[in-house]
C-alpha cells in the first residue's frame, strides 16, 4: 500500500504508478476538485466515464458544512460522495489563509470565521489531521501556512518554519491515529507488513503527505525540502504556495531548480493548473495536479481544445454542427454540436455547465494520458513542442 | 405510423400503445418538458436511464432562441438535442398568452414581445405550423388561444371560436407541408399507404393534434369537441386551458363530464401535472401528460416519494443514510443518501438540482407504469385507492 513506482522517464518527466487503498493511479495524473464532496456539476458516473482515478475534496469546506461528524455518520467520505476510487483531502491550510474574513494565526493554529455562518472556529495541525482521519481519504495533507506569491523572504521564512513545526505535530497525531487503528484492525494475511517501510506514516487506510512552502525563495525551498526529508520517510511530497499570484515564469523556474533535489517520491503540485501549466510542470518532474480550472472555466462557457481555449458563447458557434473537440471521446463531444452547446449557454441551461465541465475534465485527463505515453516512448520533449505549437497557436492561451 | 391501440381498460382508464415515427409510446405516459430543447439539468442519457419515451419541447422558446433556422441547420430538433425517441412540440399558444409583456391578438394571429430581446414578433396559425414543421417533432400542436382559468363564458367562447378557426388554418398549412414533403419523398415499400387513413393530417414524419379549449364551461367544451371531431379525422386530441388557475375539483369534474364524449384517440391533458393529478386524470380516461413540476420542484429541493413530497432541505435528513425513495431504481436513489442530497442543497451544489430532477422524472414515469399495470389487471380503482392512502397520508400533498 502507498507504493510508488516510476515506470519510465524522459528527462525529468516521469511516468509512474501510485498504489492506494482504493486503487491504482497512473501518473502524471490530474485530480478533479470536489471541494464540498462533489465535483461541481458532475456525478460519480460522469467522473468514471472521463477516466478520473484520484479526486480531491476539501477539509475546510467539509468541516464547516456539513461537518465531519455528519460525513462520518454517512459512512465517511468515499461512501458520502459515492466515489469508490482514491481520494485526497487538502488540509484546509490554503483555505483558512485565502478566504475572506477574520483570521488569527499563532503557534497553536489558526482561528478563523466560517464563510457559511460566520462562527469562529479553530484549526490546529492536530485538528486538521483528526478531521481528515475521520473523512478517511487515501491521502491526507499536512496543515500548512500559505503566504501570497509576492511575500518577502522574512514573511515566507516565518510561514515555512511554522509549516515545518506544524508538520511534526500532524505527523505525530497521524501516527497515533494510525497506531490506534492498526492495533484494533487485524492485519490482512495477503498484505504482510514490510519491515523496511516501518516509520512510514501510513496504515492500510490513509497516508499523510507533507507540503513544501517557502514562497518564491529558492534558498528557503531548498532548506524546507531538506528538513522535510529529514523527518521522513514519506510516501509523497506536495509543493504548495505556488500558482498563488507570482508570474508563471517564476513558478516554472522554481520547479526546475527544485527538481534535481527531489527524491523519487510522488510530487504533487497543488492548485495547478491550466493545460500549459501541466505540460510545463511534468517537463520539470511533477506527477500530480489539482485545479478548479476545468470545472470553473466550463461553467463560464470556456472549453479546452487541442487548438487552445474556446469560448462557447461566441457567435461563430451559432449554427456550427461540428463537435467541440473532434478528437475527444467524452459524452459532450460525441453527442452534441457546438451550435447546441452555444444555445445551452445563451439560454442559461444547466446542462451546458455540466457538458463543458465534463469535457474540460476529460481534456486534462487525456492530456495527462498523452504525457504518460510520450514519456514511455522517451519522447516528452518533442511531444511537448508539438503540443505547444498547436495549443498556443491562437495566442489566446 | 401514428397508430393508437387501446390494449386494456379499467373503467374509463385505458392502457394503450401510440406508434410514432421515432418509436412506440406506452400510455398512460408522462412527458418530461424540454422547453428550450433540453430537459432542465438532465442529459439525453439521463432521460433514457429513467425510461422517458416522449419528450416535449416548446415552439415559442425555440423560435425566439436560437431560432428555428438554427435548429434546422443543426439537423432539426431530434439531432439538435440528441433525442432519438419521439418528440412533441407545443405550438407556442400557451406561451404567448401567459408570458409577461406586450401582446396584441387579432384574427390573423398574435403580436408579442420576445422575452429574450424585447423584439416584436408575430405568430399566426400558419407560422406556428411552419416553425413546428421545421423543428420536425413527431407530434405538432395546433396554435390556440388560451384564457385564464376563471375566464367568463363570453371570453372563453371568443377564444374557443378563434382557436377553432385557427385550427382550420393550422390543418390546411400542415396538409400543404405534408403533401409537398410526401411528393418529394418516395413512400417506403414496407409501409404501404392505408386508404382508410386518407385525410389524416400526417406524413411519415409529423402529425398535428388539435387542442380543445372552452375554459371551465362544459357546454363550450362539448361544442368545441363536436366541432373539432367534425374537422377530423385526427390522430390525437389535446385538452388545453385546464390547470391554469381553476380549482382542481373543477378540472377533475370537467374531465369526468367530457370523457363519455371523447373518441378513442389518444387524449393529452396539457400542463398536468402533479402525481395526484396524473392519477385523477387517468381515472378519467386521459393518456398523455406533460408538466415542469418534476424538474422545477426538484431544483427547489422537493422530491416526490410514495409517501408524499419530501423537502430535502429539512434538518431531519442531515445525517440520514437512507435513500430518498427505497422503492426507486433511479441513480439518485440507488447511489446517494438523504444526508448527502441535503448537503448538496445546503451547499448549493449543481449536482443536487440534477439528482432531484432525475428522481422526480423517474417517479412520474414509474407512476405511469404502475397505472398501466393496474389497468391491465382491470384493478385501477383499488390501486388508486391504495396509492392515495399512502401518498396523501402525510396531508402535505
Amino acid at each position: 500500500m502507498f507504493e510508488f513506482t516510476v515506470n519510465a522517464t524522459s528527462g525529468p518527466a516521469r511516468a509512474g504508478t501510485l498504489t492506494l487503498p482504493h486503487g491504482m493511479v497512473e501518473t502524471p495524473v490530474f485530480m478533479p476538485v470536489g471541494t464540498q464532496g462533489t465535483v461541481r456539476a458532475l456525478s460519480p458516473n460522469d467522473l468514471r466515464s472521463v477516466g478520473a482515478t484520484l479526486v480531491l475534496a476539501n477539509t475546510y469546506h467539509l468541516h464547516v458544512r456539513p461537518g465531519e461528524q455528519v460525513v462520518e455518520k454517512l459512512g465517511a467520505l468515499h461512501r458520502f460522495m459515492a466515489w469508490d476510487r482514491p481520494l485526497l483531502t487538502d488540509s484546509g491550510g490554503f483555505q483558512v489563509f485565502s478566504l475572506e474574513g477574520f483570521r488569527r494565526v499563532d503557534e497553536g493554529g489558526v482561528e478563523f470565521q466560517s464563510h457559511v455562518d460566520g462562527s469562529r472556529r479553530t484549526l490546529t495541525p492536530e485538528r486538521a489531521t483528526e478531521i481528515q482521519w475521520v473523512l478517511g481519504a487515501d491521502i491526507a495533507m499536512a496543515f500548512d501556512h500559505v503566504v501570497p506569491g509576492g511575500a518577502d523572504e522574512a514573511t515566507a521564512r516565518d510561514a515555512m518554519d511554522r509549516t515545518l513545526r506544524w508538520l511534526e505535530r500532524c505527523r505525530k497525531r497521524h501516527a497515533e491515529l494510525t497506531a490506534s487503528h492498526d492495533a484494533t484492525t487485524p492485519s490482512r494475511p495477503d498484505r504482510p507488513g514490510d519491515p523496511e517501510r516501518r516509520g512510514v506514516v501510513a496504515s492500510s487506510n490513509q497516508t499523510l503527505w507533507p507540503i513544501l512552502q517557502g514562497g518564491t525563495h529558492l534558498e528557503l525551498r531548498s532548506e524546507g525540502l531538506r528538513r522535510i526529508l529529514e523527518f521522513g520517510p514519506w510516501t509523497g511530497l506536495a509543493i504548495g504556495g505556488l500558482s498563488v499570484g507570482e508570474p508563471k515564469a517564476v513558478m516554472y523556474d522554481m520547479l526546475e531548480r527544485l527538481e534535481p533535489r527531489l527524491p523519487t517520491l510522488p510530487r504533487y503540485l497543488m492548485g495547478v493548473g491550466f493545460p500549459e501549466d501541466l505540460v510545463a510542470a511534468v517537463e520539470r518532474g511533477v506527477d500530480l495536479f489539482d485545479c478548479v480550472a476545468p470545472t470553473r472555466n466550463g461553467r463560464n462557457g470556456s472549453a479546452f481544445t487541442p487548438d487552445g481555449p474556446v469560448n462557447m458563447r461566441n457567435a461563430e458557434h451559432r449554427d456550427d454542427p461540428e463537435p467541440l473537440d473532434a478528437s475527444c471521446d467524452c459524452e459532450t463531444c460525441t453527442t452534441f454540436s457546438r451550435g447546441y452547446l452555444r444555445h445551452l449557454f445563451m439560454a442559461e441551461e444547466l446542462l451546458g455547465l455540466r457538458l463543458l465541465s465534463l469535457h474540460n475534465v476529460r481534456y486534462l485527463i487525456r492530456l495527462a494520458g498523452e504525457m504518460r505515453a510520450a514519456i514511455r516512448r522517451n519522447a516528452f520533449g518533442p511531444w511537448a513542442g508539438e503540443w505547444r505549437r498547436r495549443y498556443l497557436h491562437s495566442g489566446s492561451a
